[in-house]
């Protein structure tokens, strides 16, 4: 929550600034706005030959469990490079970036996440400080009861049917806080 | 910039937190991490029958100039959402969206954006605070010489091209600084 401006240091306000139609942290002293946005998280479903990476979370939420490489996007950057690092980072494997592949917005938490096809040159990787392990998964070894995120799930199985059909679409999806709509 | 903690009001500095790689703004007081993330700007390309829906700015920047439908996506909203939001906002209209048309990254002003394909129920539109004018053009009336933004430009071409193949495809780009790449 923001309770001081961080341009000046005083208290802020939450009211609607002139203009505009929902509220805002205002302050009162220098008249700076705090607009908060959704953020992205941008991620890879890298594959070598039949397999997909897969990481084990060494972080918080959903310690332990196994997602796609993915994580917030950084200033400066384009989509596809958040895609490269964040797989390059948390599975140290530097993927060819494809197509974008599923856009998914989750209202609820004011994220858009956001994964692109990858593919690898060599069955090489290592986890990086965010994982526990990683590893490249056949498609009868994706451990489905220990997956981290709703939107990992939905890539998972909006990629392996797709590569059933030999043909890769742009998925796009909303997920609400009690199922998709 | 960001020179005071939102949290407490404290000097904030400009450091690399323990386990990050990238400096941030950092509060010594209470140890808020003051993450910057890209903004997406949704927008619409909205038609009816065979024209294109177009807003005149009443804002800065590019004041005067014409554009898409388009702004800031919101907290607790879709990217769909944001694009009929801002449809109706800016021009008055209401549309029926259809899927994502065009994402294109701008990392040197840490921007996406995002478009959509949209349809008219009816010719009616009204111009909003944000918009000097609203019209809809047929592609031989669209003024080139007068679009606001590059990415609206892009959107444009890229829709009349597919409309003259008879489909639609999932654009993806990148603008630098000076052009594409």
């Amino acid at each position: 929550m923001i309770q001081f401006c961080s341009h000046c240091g005083h208290t802020v306000v939450f009211e609607t600034p002139p203009g505009d139609n929902l509220p805002r942290h205002v302050c009162p002293a220098c008249g700076h706005i705090h607009y908060e946005n959704p953020r992205l998280i941008v991620g890879c479903i890298a594959t070598w030959e039949d397999r997909i990476l897969l990481c084990k979370r060494a972080i918080e939420p959903r310690l332990g469990y196994w997602t796609l490489p993915a994580g917030f996007m950084e200033n400066g950057e384009s989509t596809a490079a958040a895609a490269r690092r964040e797989t390059l980072e948390e599975a140290g494997a530097d993927p060819l970036i494809g197509p974008p592949f599923a856009m998914i917005s989750i209202p609820h938490i004011s994220q858009i996440h956001l994964f692109y096809l990858g593919q690898l040159a060599n069955g090489e990787y290592a986890a990086g400080e965010e994982s526990l392990a990683v590893g490249l998964y056949r498609e009868e070894e994706i451990p489905w009861q220990e997956l981290s995120f709703r939107s990992v799930h939905f890539c998972l199985e909006r990629f392996l049917d797709d590569r059933r059909k030999g043909h890769y679409q742009f998925h796009e999806q909303v997920f609400g806080p009690d199922g998709c709509y």
